[in-house]
C-alpha cells in the first residue's frame, strides 16, 4: 500500500542556530520543499541583513528547501526596514507578545498602541503577511482565547492585512477564522492530538511542555476536525522547536516540542486512521500555496508506504541530545523515495 | 514583634520511609506536635501490623512527634483488619483511585461497588473516618469536580460517616463541605497560594508538580479565602510529599510538592500578609483536635518573631537532594523557640 504527497510545507518551524539547527534540519529539509522559519533566535532576525544572513545559512547546509524568512516584530520595526525586506521577498511579519514564549524578550509588551497600529497599516499597505503569537499574559489557559479581542480588533481595523493566527490551540479561536476573511491559522500536530493530560496527567512529561500550552479534549478534537477537513484557512505548522535535554531536564524548563522527525509519516498515519487522507494533500500543501501565495521552485513528491519504523529516541547534538515527539514510538508508514527537483 | 501557635498539626503529610523519612522527619516533627501520615509507601500501609510498625519507625527517630497513622483502603481491607485497626487506635482510612498519584496502583478501580460500599459501611459503625484523594481518571483540570458526585453518594448514604476531602484543589468542592454535615476538608499551602501558571506559565517547574495539579486563579482564591476564615471544617494539611531530584528531573517526573521546610513561617507570613493572623490558630490546630476528636498527649508552643530566613535551596538525601516549595526564598518571620512537653 502506497500513499503520495506533492510539495509539503511546513508554515512554521523553528530550526535556531548553530550546532543545533545542524542537527536538526535534515528533518524538515529532507521531506518539505519549504518552511516558515520564525525568527525567534537568541539574537532575533529583526533586521534583513540577519533575515539575509540566516537564510544564507540554512542554504549552505541544505540546498532543496526553501526558507520561507520572516522579520521580528520589535516596537523600532521601521518603514525603511519594511522596504528593505520586501525587497529581499520577505512575506511574512512574525508579532510575539513579550514574553509570551522562547526567545520574545524583544517582542511587543503592548501591541493595539500608536506605534503598533503604523506597523500594521504599513504591513497593509505593503502587502505582508501578519503572523502572531496569539497569546495574552492571562492564566495559561485562557491565553489564546483572550488574545482574540485583539486579533478582532486587528482584522477589523486591517481587513486587507493578512493574519494568521499561529499553532491554533483553543477551540473558541475558530470562530475568528470563519468570521473575518482576512483571520487564517496555522495547526500543529501535537495541538490536534494532545491534551494537557499527556503533559502532566499522569507523570510529567517536559518534552511535551509547549506554548500555547496543550488544552482540552474538546479543543483538541475540535482542532483535529478543523485539520482533518483541511478547512481552506488553515495550513499545516509543526511549530518543531528543539530544546535541548539540558534546557529540558531542569527546575525551569524551555516550552517547544521538537516535531520534526517522522512528521509526515505520522500525519499520514492520522489522517488515514481518520478516513481523511484525501484531505492531507490540502492540509499539508495546497492551502498554504494558495493562502501565501506561493510558487514553490523546489519540487518534491514524497512516496510513502506501509513498513513499520520507530520514532528515534534522541537525536544527538554534540555532548547533549533533543527528545524529539513521541519519541520510540513505532509507526505504520515510512517514506519510501523522495523525488525532488530544483527549477533554476 | 512575635506571634504564638499551640499544638500545629498537619493532617496530610507524606514521610515516605527509609533514607528520605530520615531526611526530611525533623521538618515536619520539630514544629508540629503530630500529623496524619500518609499510607502510599512502596509496600502500601494495608495491614496494622505495617502500621505499626511504620509508627515506630518514625518514633524511632523522633520522640515528640504523634504519627497519626492511616490504613491504606484496598479492594481485600476486611473486617478483621479494620477490628485490629481500631485496635490499634487507627482511626483514619485513606481511600486511593487507583492510578490517581504516588502509589496509588493499590488503590480502588472502581468505588461505588459493593466490596467498597460493605468497607464505607464498616468504616461508619466502627467509627473511622473516610480520608479521600478525591479525583476522577478524566481531565485533570476537572478530577476533582467529577469526583464529587461520588462523595455526594457516599455523604447521603453513610451520613454519620466523616468523610475529608484532601487536598481541596477545585473551588466547586466548596459546595460539598456546605452541604453534607459530614463532609470535611484539608487544604494545603500550595493550592491556596499557587497555579497552574506557576507550574507552566513560564518555564516548567518539576518542583510545583502535584496532585490535584495547580488550579485556576479563581480556585486558588476561592480556597486562600476558605483557610483565611479558618472555616470550621477546614484543617491543614500540607500534602508536603517529598521526592528525589533525580525523580523529578526527568521525562516522566513524579508528582508531589515537599512543603515541610519553613512551612509554619509561610503560614504565619500568609495569614499576616491577609490580616487574619488571629485565624491561624483554628486553622493550623484548634479545627483539627475538634474534628478529628484528638486528645494531643504532646503539647507545643511555637513562637515566631520577626527575622529574616531563607528557605533552603535544598536538602540532601545521600547523593541526591530534594528541593522544596519557595526554595531560595526570603521569609520575614523565623521561629524564635519551640516549648515542648510531653505526657507520659
Amino acid at each position: 500500500m502506497q500513499f503520495t504527497l506533492k510539495n509539503p510545507l511546513d508554515m512554521h518551524l523553528h530550526l535556531r542556530d548553530g550546532l543545533i539547527l545542524e542537527n536538526v534540519l535534515k528533518y524538515s529539509a529532507n521531506p518539505f520543499i519549504g518552511g516558515v522559519v520564525m525568527p525567534n533566535l537568541s539574537t532575533p532576525i529583526t533586521t534583513v541583513d540577519l533575515a539575509s544572513s540566516y537564510r544564507l545559512q540554512i542554504a549552505s547546509l541544505y540546498d532543496h528547501f526553501e526558507v520561507i524568512s520572516t522579520l521580528y516584530i520589535t516596537p523600532s520595526l521601521n518603514k525603511q526596514t519594511l522596504e528593505n525586506a520586501k525587497n529581499l521577498g520577505i512575506k511574512i511579519l512574525k508579532l510575539y507578545p513579550k514574553g509570551a514564549t522562547t526567545n520574545s524578550q524583544n517582542g511587543l509588551d503592548s501591541i493595539l498602541e500608536e506605534n503598533t497600529l503604523e506597523i500594521f497599516s504599513l504591513a497593509q499597505d505593503m502587502g505582508f503577511i501578519l503572523s502572531i503569537h496569539a497569546e495574552s499574559a492571562g492564566f495559561s489557559m485562557d491565553r489564546e482565547f483572550e488574545f482574540l479581542q485583539i486579533i478582532q480588533e486587528i482584522a477589523i481595523n486591517y481587513p486587507k492585512l493578512q493574519i494568521i493566527i499561529e499553532h491554533l490551540s483553543d477551540r473558541r479561536s475558530i470562530d475568528m477564522i470563519e468570521k473575518f476573511s482576512n483571520v487564517y491559522a496555522t495547526l500543529t500536530l501535537h495541538h490536534i492530538t494532545l491534551t494537557l493530560d499527556d503533559l502532566l496527567g499522569k507523570g510529567l512529561n517536559p518534552h511535551l511542555f509547549c506554548k500555547p500550552i496543550l488544552k482540552t479534549p474538546k479543543d483538541r478534537d475540535a482542532l483535529l476536525s478543523l485539520a482533518l477537513c483541511a478547512h481552506p484557512k488553515v495550513s499545516f505548522g509543526s511549530d518543531s522547536a528543539p530544546h535541548l535535554l539540558s534546557k529540558k531536564l531542569t527546575s525551569n524548563a524551555s516550552a517547544g516540542i521538537f516535531s520534526s522527525p517522522c512528521l509526515l509519516e505520522q500525519l499520514v498515519e492520522l489522517f488515514e486512521t481518520h478516513h481523511a487522507l484525501d484531505k492531507l494533500q490540502a492540509f499539508v500543501s495546497d492551502n498554504a500555496i494558495k493562502n501565501y501565495g506561493l510558487t514553490p521552485k523546489i519540487n518534491k513528491t514524497i512516496i510513502f508506504t506501509k513498513q513499520e519504523q520507530s520514532i528515534p529516541a534522541y537525536i544527538p547534538v554534540g555532548e547533549d541530545r533533543i527528545v524529539p515527539l513521541n519519541a520510540c514510538q513505532t509507526l505504520q508508514w515510512s517514506i519510501q523515495a523522495i523525488h525532488s527537483f530544483k527549477e533554476n
